[in-house]
């Protein structure tokens, strides 16, 4: 599997001699994208292609390469996947479409490269595919272009759909660390792919677009496995009769009753999210924060709106707001007016209203709560305002109390860009702890 | 309740002699915002305020003004409220905190200014409110500076938090039209801006943030009548028990059993959204589109995936795939690969893949479908990737169609920065859908 994520040369057959737009030609895409090792195109009709001396076919190419990627119509896979068998390559990938998902005859040209891939020790990544992506080594198997990351993850993909690998999946400002799209898992499949990323040491987090499941008992020993040992998110569509209907022509997924997956996702300590908001939130917690000990959440807010809202989204997750004991509850009201009380949610915004410095509230209230032993987590509520007006972050408060305790809890900062609208990540952090740690 | 809007002159009390970073001047902050009309500071320490005159107290100001604004320390409140009376102002926004959310002092306090009110026929926004935000009149009534906006929706609040009113919850690019922080609800409540926002020319639509509700009977009432003219978006909040025992000392709401919130919303033909992203796209969706008039819905994807997602979509929010005839199948299909089925949703992906026009098959499906009677809305999953490459951006097929048919249905049209993260606002039509047009 590594070396489908990190060939030193590959073999390019059906690539277009148009370069540019409109004309998906993925030898250009992978040169654009960095890849830094060999590119053999393959073109019967071109003797050069993006500067890269194009062969008539791959039994031409002076090298045994690393990997193949097959590009042309359904009706020419099977000739050129023989061909890559007698050139003594060991891993292709087949991007072309038209085969189990689309019709009898394309199964049966889809069982033919099966029976000839294990019959000679080949390991196959589609047909269907939109192929890997690789961030650490600038490998972007995939026409159309992509612009290279500026900022990779160590959160790694799987998926059936090559949307997935897109721009479009980015979460926050990150991009996959690596992600293959396995499509009609003709061969590679979820298995060997979870494998694969459970013991990558750049993946850190492993995140699954899922439509439907063949090798189900298989998947769920090995997910039972790698759970333990990183977080295992996935994203199940075809949830509805409709949507599990269609995935069948996508890629020849057949879907099971959906109550089935949700318990043996449980079983497995699988997160399943619902859909990409939930999953980009889900992503973002696992690469960033801790794991909470156990649901008491002590919440700090500069508007108390937000403070119910979050109270409601602790019920709706199973979180709990902690009970801060009294004495605590007047360490955080010294210096307030008289008729105010600091409870849970600490809403602190009547300090602005008499003028007092709520950067250094919010900073010693951060304090106090880190330092509580009744609180196994702080959700910090606060945003800024777009003037220029920096006394306003209270933001700032955070950054001295961080350095200065041993942050054993989780934060979840609401960012400066939104306040009601930033509380879902939070949810997610319950659910999450929930299946990272079954009691 | 006009005149809290575009009052043509203001005076405020308690204004600060600060001004920048941290100082929350209001006088400030409004004359920043570009209000028109006069401005009269009232503070006895100050001779000028801002390049204003200061005036020692209310009865000095030489003019008759439409607004008064109180932000002083509870207790200094009512002398001034008294003084505004007798100065023959008949509306006041008290800005200040310490009142009915507080302790039982407050509550009395806030009893004496309403009775007050009543007996003089003087209307009171607040206590404990940021109050009103007019966009049309660069109106910013609230300390702390706000950028003014430079798209200004038809969209207007009715909050019980000033925390709605500020930037983080602006929505897509625009910003409110008008709102006003109820606060404690004290006199000007949910009923009074209601019926003000439904006479009002500049709202279409109308969103409120509720944590609780003091005239039940009466708001379901006016709800029900607006409804039938304007949608109303309701965020309720306290939905959870803590998050109800906290509402209490937010704005001294009382909260009932949600779902009794939830019935009665239904049988007023309010919007309910659950949270900060449902309504943003619950108040684009009413801002931008057309009402379905059933729940049939044509979907055109360019991946599989997408159209998957979209199908349990439907299935969550009660939407349904239509039935495409067979004679459109086909019409659709026309150029395709052989093997490739158009149904609905409608996957076009295979044609980038032979290297066909997309940006043509993509405008000809879209006007396919927009003709069809058997569809009552059309959902157009497209994105742009990252690249400047244009000929990807399907997008563009959805021009020449639109100007071409007269556009009865919805189409909603997931936005170039995502696919599947944008599928929430489909969800949401449907429910606006429910809701708005109870058969």
């Amino acid at each position: 599997m590594r070396k489908f994520f990190d060939p030193k040369s590959v073999v390019v057959v059906g690539v277009p001699r148009k370069t540019g737009a409109g004309a998906y030609n993925n030898v250009e895409a992978m040169i654009n994208y960095g890849y830094k090792g060999h590119i053999y195109p393959v073109n019967p009709k071109a003797k050069e292609i993006c500067g890269l001396k194009s062969y008539p076919s791959v039994l031409e190419v002076p090298q045994l390469v690393d990997l193949a990627v097959i590009s042309v119509g359904r009706d020419r896979v099977l000739p050129i996947f023989e061909e890559c068998v007698q050139a003594g390559i060991r891993r292709v990938i087949i991007v072309s479409q038209g085969f189990a998902e689309a019709d009898a005859r394309g199964a049966r040209l889809q069982e033919q490269i099966v029976s000839l891939a294990r019959e000679h020790g080949v390991r196959v990544v589609g047909p269907n595919t939109m192929g890997v992506l690789n961030n650490f080594r600038n490998l972007n198997i995939s026409f159309g272009s992509r612009s290279v990351s500026e900022k990779v993850s160590h959160a790694s993909l799987i998926s059936q759909t090559g949307m997935m690998l897109w721009a479009p999946v980015r979460f926050g400002y990150q991009d996959w660390g690596k992600a293959i799209d396995t499509g009609n898992s003709c061969d590679v499949d979820f298995v060997d792919a979870l494998e694969y990323f459970d013991s990558d040491p750049e993946t850190q987090v492993i995140v699954m677009h899922m439509e439907g499941i063949k090798r189900g008992e298989e998947f769920l020993k090995t997910a039972t496995r790698v759970t333990n040992n990183k977080p295992v998110i996935v994203l199940k569509t075809g949830r509805s009769k409709a949507g599990a209907k269609s995935a069948v022509s996508h890629t020849a997924s057949l879907v099971g009753e959906d109550e089935v997956f949700d318990a043996a996702f449980r079983r497995a300590g699988i997160i399943r999210v619902k859909n990409g908001s939930e999953l980009r939130d889900a992503v973002r917690a696992l690469l960033l924060l801790q794991e909470m000990e156990g649901p008491r959440l002590g919440i700090i807010t500069i508007t108390g709106a937000a403070g119910i809202m979050s109270l409601d989204a602790c019920e709706d997750f199973g979180l709990r707001p902690a009970d801060i004991p009294p004495t605590l509850s007047q360490k955080l009201e010294e210096g307030m007016p008289d008729w105010l009380r600091i409870e849970n949610p600490a809403d602190i915004w009547p300090v602005a209203m008499i003028g007092g410095n709520f950067v250094e509230i919010y900073g010693k209230t951060i304090a106090q709560l880190l330092q509580s032993p009744e609180i196994d987590g702080i959700l910090a509520i606060a945003y800024a305002t777009s003037a220029s007006d920096s006394s306003f972050y209270p933001f700032l408060g955070l950054i001295e109390p961080l350095q200065r305790y041993r942050i054993r809890q989780v934060i979840t900062s609401l960012s400066p860009s939104g306040v009601i609208w930033k509380i879902q990540p939070l949810l997610l952090l319950s659910q999450i702890n929930v299946n990272l740690s079954p009691a």
